[in-house]
């Protein structure tokens, strides 16, 4: 990758994600997580180490209200259970007429019939960011059946075509996780070359990720930073993170804390000498 | 708060607290939690480390016969669902007839209407205890509006009338989480100001010391202990654990493991030695 | 136990398991659980540690096809909610369909009404493998009302007659868990000797395992392996690397850290050199 890296969009990303990062620690962005069962205390827990504020508030009765006065919204379909669906087009719609950004995270969509309808309802809705694998990407955007699971059996740049189509469509920044992670809002494109294979070997290292995406939307909207740099510093600020805890870890158990203890002192100097990220063409 | 301290209280909780944390270690108590999704496996493994035994019954059909045989029961409302609110109804109803004693969690209670009329149903059942944040405590004394989710936006002394104020309507020790933990009988205040600010970077920090009160009340209930002193004994240990475990972590994520590791233990003597409690006028 | 070790077998189930591991992770297979609240994600970290594909599919519509294309499925009854109960009939259609094996897992079975119906419903359907503590494995052939919650109240020997009576209805593999684990197929039967007291001071510590011996059936169908071989294999992995884990622990929060950082590491080597088995009568 360092023969098509371009310096100078390295250093733009490591800025913008450090003076970010700078905001969501001095007002920690309420962060409404509709998430499913597997990961809800992972993610709440990468929340509060990066410095957010997470409130996992998915009934139906409260969630569209909650979503109305969050920061950012996380609808991730790993577990929809019959109430989680509603409540999740019960959030979608009160974060829709407050304004609140929300990340769609369609789990493991493309065989499973009664995700992949729902992620078809929501992704209509025009989520401000959509987070997945190259397969989950692929599934939504109508090309693929999906994978197995929450395996991605496609590689990023195989879903390129179709996070541009959704882009496009749905007007959202897309993020395809992967070894490298691509991130387009259908003009821009950046690759971010940063993070370690122990995130796939911990439960919940991709479904967390889409809940800083949420987080630092929030966070991006107060500053009046764009929805594209708020999704690419999420990526990069935890995958960076990553990367310092795999130096710690003897295995996915000691990564895994490794990680927590790594997003809470994460800096922005960490961040502008880590960052292996290039700009340019799909 | 060293100008404050009457040594003579503080020796009187320490001892007291050891001696319980004897009992309870020597026969589990068979703790009963119905508690949000997020916090459910941090819980169990809080439970388990301190020397309790755990068990998750949340379910209608089973919840209320589980509380008849049950040392102690937690209510925690963080996300209640319609199932988890009905299994709530009936565990008390159980626990009510049996005399199990028991631990109202009124988790994020104010602007989010199911659980506070949940809230507020539960509480005239006449909770053995009740565990919050000031805001929390405030708002099901009907005194504020509450937080944005678990954040405790009060600070726990703005809480003590409304403590007071509960602990006088229904006959429950109120505990109120904060920097300084207090409690009250109504009668009885002690002012706990052991821990550690790493409690409010794990998600469950809180949630899981309601969860020890059940116990340690299982446990009183037994050697024939007040209840006051029981959920005074809880914080103090809990407390004191996460001090020990703050000193052996690097971050959130250590801090977390390591307090599993302190709460099997902590002991009689490290409660002697590191009990930082005043009693007195609210 | 030495008095009775019969060295033969010992090496012989270790180089089973060990085989057994490298065929697993080399295709991991995808392993489908519906299980309890408290465990999801050290179940999912568990699987991913020792190199199996987690996937928690536990809804009605989703599960019973899911079932059919998964390598192994696991159903564990700690926290039924009624979806899951709907969801776990489904699976296991979808698997009896498909000829995918299947581990039934009976938590606390006996006393609580809602899933001791379920789990008698779901044992006639001749779940490939069943695993328990003494109490659940006595409850579920009907001969005893069962323990409180989740403790073993009964010894693993006492319940190797339930154990024979259900493998010989059923058609099943029976592990009891313990200090001592009991395998049998009606026929054969394996004591295993392996493990640690500290399994049982973390929640999911006998449910997790549930899911590894769902992963290695689904290894061993590949392999044309048998059952009985599997099960067991599954159980001295998974013991061994509890006893790799206690020795880098200073409690059990650590313990459980340590336990993930083991499942990825354990090799053929160190089970052949660690095993402490013993085949022989009931």
């Amino acid at each position: 990758m360092s023969d098509r890296l371009r310096p100078e969009s390295t250093i733009d990303l490591a800025a913008s994600a450090g003076t970010l990062l700078g905001v969501l620690r001095e007002a920690p962005p309420l962060t409404h997580c509709i998430t499913n069962a597997v990961v809800t205390g992972f993610t709440a827990n990468v929340l509060l180490a990066v410095g957010a504020a997470p409130a996992m508030v998915d009934i139906v009765g409260e969630s569209g209200m909650f979503a109305g006065v969050a920061s950012g919204l996380l609808i991730n379909l790993g577990t929809p259970t019959p109430e989680q669906r509603a409540a999740s087009v019960e959030a979608v719609a009160g974060a829709s007429a407050a304004g609140t950004p929300w990340v769609l995270d369609p789990v493991a969509i493309g065989a499973l019939p009664v995700r992949t309808a729902l992620a078809q309802e929501l992704v209509a809705q025009r989520p401000t960011a959509i987070r997945g694998n190259a397969s989950e990407i692929l599934a939504l955007a109508g090309l693929s059946a999906g994978g197995r699971g929450v395996d991605a059996t496609d590689s990023t740049d195989a879903a390129a075509d179709a996070a541009l189509s959704l882009a496009a469509r749905f007007g959202s920044v897309v993020a395809v996780s992967g070894p490298v992670d691509l991130i387009t809002d259908g003009q821009r494109v950046l690759r971010i070359a940063n993070g370690d294979e122990l995130l796939t070997r911990v439960t919940g290292g991709g479904c967390a990720l889409g809940a800083v995406m949420a987080a630092f939307l929030g966070a991006a909207r107060r500053a009046g930073v764009d929805a594209f740099t708020a999704v690419a510093s999420a990526s990069l600020v935890y995958t960076i993170a990553a990367e310092q805890a795999a130096l710690r870890s003897t295995g996915p158990g000691s990564f895994a804390v490794a990680l927590l203890d790594a997003l809470s002192a994460v800096s922005a100097a960490d961040l502008a000498a880590g960052a292996r990220v290039e700009s340019g063409a799909l």
